[in-house]
């Protein structure tokens, strides 16, 4: 009997404890339900995003790691952080490679009957110039496969165009920036170990049009370095189209882009110590360098602007974090990577502990959710919370890589949750790496709805996750 | 015993049927994901949408009913749609409204200490002239409710400007357009019946810019007309600004826009009789007129060159209708909706059966999903298959208003299903009704994306409904 009584007494408590634990995560969800509302408004209405991009890309403009505007840059980047109520900011000393494009950067093709037409062209940053005026036959590879195919005889003495365009059947442009990410990088060393005199290949854009897209290449040892450049897409459909009747075509370039001694420069690194787990640490960034050829208005000035944004707007609803919270705005990401690298080492040097780190680098289009890199409790942990972004029209949370500054703290800290936002990626490459990537074609609404949705990130991972 | 065996076979066969209907409808899913990737990969590598609303903008361009230029897009849109595989195209003869813009549009704003300012402005469609110079002190309302509570002595005599903006913290731009659409339409009238003689408004538009953006509004009978027309929302801002610190101003207006005689015009349609359904049909279509002041290739030539790819793109992947499929451009959506009107009200008359109306008007960027109006039958029908639109990121099915072209057949065809897809809604409003709605503002891969989506949408619609 009195078993029985302490059975039922047990029950009762039991199944009391399973209710009330419910209602409270109800309670929990609607409380921050209540303050994602707040997030967006502040930012939809009172939002500083769009004004700092301005000042970024127009005051400062072109941010190239080791040129004037990356020093600049650093500069802007700290005293704009200061002008907000952080704990601390400061600067976190690296040395960057310093390539420059030069003054020269010239091609030509003429054809068979010796018509001559200018190339719209862009060396390839990392590119070694080419030393004077080359000349050469060019041979079309329609892919990069059939340039790794090639015989050596084939190649020789040439200029090789690797013709190979984006897949346009990718639902997401990522996914076909990635398919292609390899021609860029590596058709240099490829073309060079059969002999080959410089590389030319079809910018990584989606759209048909003037406006060459550079990005990093990379050089391997073993081989000599060629010069590099990619076309715009409309010469390269038009030199595909021709070549690819069998006849012949000459080119000349001029190119005195070369790489110079690395140079010092900085991640400007802003933070909130959390009240309560203070060692734990939250990241939210973007890269504060660009190409030089434009303002890295989308690439990535959209997710340094973004970043601060998401802090500031916690601080404007008087939210205090548990955690710390730091804001870094990485160098050299675009070619090296060595800021996203330093920040991981040092973190682990100094006995950091790094929770979770977000990154915003895929433009600043109307965001659509995040991709996720970490463990599968982390996971869980994000996709219960994920509903909460229905009405922000925000629906897509994946697996998979989640950004160039942040995944080396993957290596350092093996339970890190990375995420990175995933904006709409139609319009990226159209101004990727190219002359259009510039403040005007920002939209306000978009820009600040992803700030919003950082933000609410943020606050959710920071508010709820009490693990570490 | 012979009970209990007639039970268990009866029980085998139907627990049979029970499986092998749901693993054909498994194969009957699986065959139609295969059927969709076909269709974005048509569209997304084989597309010709963007190239027809290139010509649509450029070789006709604006085409506001009853304007040449209106004339001109019923010629290009009836040839287009004759070179593609239709089983035959024509016309619907309608009468439209004849409203012109006229020569004069002009506005400037006098201070207290007599500096002058130009607005930038546009008339509304459907406004009256100035017949000559207008002046009057200018009165400000913060809103639209402000101005309907007013009293007569503040409005009297006076040029009344509605300075209410649209509302930045909806995610849905479309829903803050809702909200703002009365001050467009019915401010003149509100401010008329209380003495005003003139109406300025701030443009329905989601930035701040110096392109004002027009659209229609109309007149209550029981009072005068009187000019209205909308300032950009830069100009908006300043006057705003200025009389809110209870400063007065003069403002002089110029319009001679006006009202002429109805037009002959027509809708465009287009049909593949039904294999199976000949007499059951689903129409998919957008507006062919547009407002004067731009090409209209958002607002509405991306619903037109998407509504005959739609069905460019099941042709060419041979798949035969089984219901009838038109393709319908309408006449006169944007001031006065004779188009939309008469096509449903001739359908009613012909005793046509029309099951599904699908339109494409919220602009040419990427497609995020649709609103439904009709059934919950038919909702439920089509949630069904909405998990096949995942891989192209489309996420949203919500009930909600469907297009005005479509709406009038809800009226004649009860049971009909109206669908309109839903884009991105960010940039819409940058472009609505104004200078900027042009072909350079259109992204080939959104457009093509949209296309696609409501290939897709028209293919399972078609295929698997059997009902009416």
């Amino acid at each position: 009997m009195k078993n029985k009584l302490l059975f039922f007494i047990c029950l009762f408590i039991g199944v009391n404890t399973l209710f009330s634990q419910k209602k409270n995560a109800q309670n929990n969800l609607k409380q921050d339900s209540i303050f994602l509302r707040k997030i967006y408004t502040e930012c939809l209405e009172n939002g500083e995003a769009y004004d700092n991009l301005r000042s970024l890309c127009k005051d400062v403009g072109s941010r190239l790691s080791g040129s004037l505007g990356a020093q600049m840059a650093v500069l802007w980047g700290k005293q704009m952080l200061e002008k907000y109520p952080f704990d601390s900011v400061y600067l976190q000393e690296i040395m960057v490679p310093h390539w420059v494009r030069g003054t020269k950067e010239k091609g030509y093709v003429i054809d068979e009957k010796g018509n001559i037409r200018s190339l719209t062209l862009l060396a390839l940053g990392g590119s070694v110039g080419t030393n004077g005026i080359l000349q050469g036959e060019v041979v079309l590879f329609k892919t990069l496969d059939e340039l790794k195919n090639a015989n050596r005889s084939v190649v020789e003495g040439k200029i090789v165009f690797v013709a190979q365009a984006m897949n346009q059947n990718a639902t997401n442009a990522f996914d076909a920036y990635g398919n292609n990410y390899e021609i860029r990088g590596h058709s240099a060393s490829i073309a060079s170990k059969k002999g080959a005199k410089a590389v030319l290949i079809r910018s990584l854009s989606m759209s048909e049009n003037n406006y060459p897209n550079t990005g990093v290449m990379r050089y391997d040892k073993d081989s000599p370095a060629i010069p590099a450049a990619a076309l715009s897409t409309a010469d390269a459909t038009q030199l595909e189209n021709y070549l690819s009747t069998n006849k012949k075509a000459t080119i000349y370039l001029e190119m005195d882009c070369r790489m110079l001694p690395d140079e010092k420069s900085y991640n400007v690194i802003a933070e909130i110590k959390g009240q309560k787990f203070p060692n734990s640490i939250i990241t939210i960034g973007g890269h504060l360098d660009s190409w030089d050829v434009s303002e890295g208005a989308h690439d990535d000035g959209a997710g340094i602007v973004q970043s601060m944004e998401a802090v500031r707007v916690l601080k404007s609803l008087n939210y205090s974090p548990q955690h710390t919270i730091r804001v870094v705005f990485f160098m050299n990401e675009e070619n090296g990577n060595r800021g996203g690298e330093a920040y991981a080492t040092f973190g682990k040097q100094k006995g950091e502990n790094h929770i979770f780190a977000i990154e915003s680098d895929e433009g600043g289009f109307t965001p659509r959710g995040f991709s996720f890199d970490g463990t599968d409790k982390k996971f869980q942990f994000i996709s219960s919370y994920f509903a909460l972004f229905t009405p922000y029209l925000i629906h897509l949370l994946e697996r998979g890589y989640s950004g160039v500054d942040i995944t080396p703290l993957k290596s350092q800290f093996n339970a890190i949750g990375l995420l990175e936002l995933i904006p709409d990626s139609q319009r990226y490459f159209d101004i990727h790496h190219n002359a259009n990537d510039v403040f005007e074609n920002i939209n306000k609404r978009e820009l600040h709805l992803g700030a919003a949705t950082l933000s609410a990130l943020i606050y959710l991972l920071d508010k709820n996750w009490t693990e570490d």
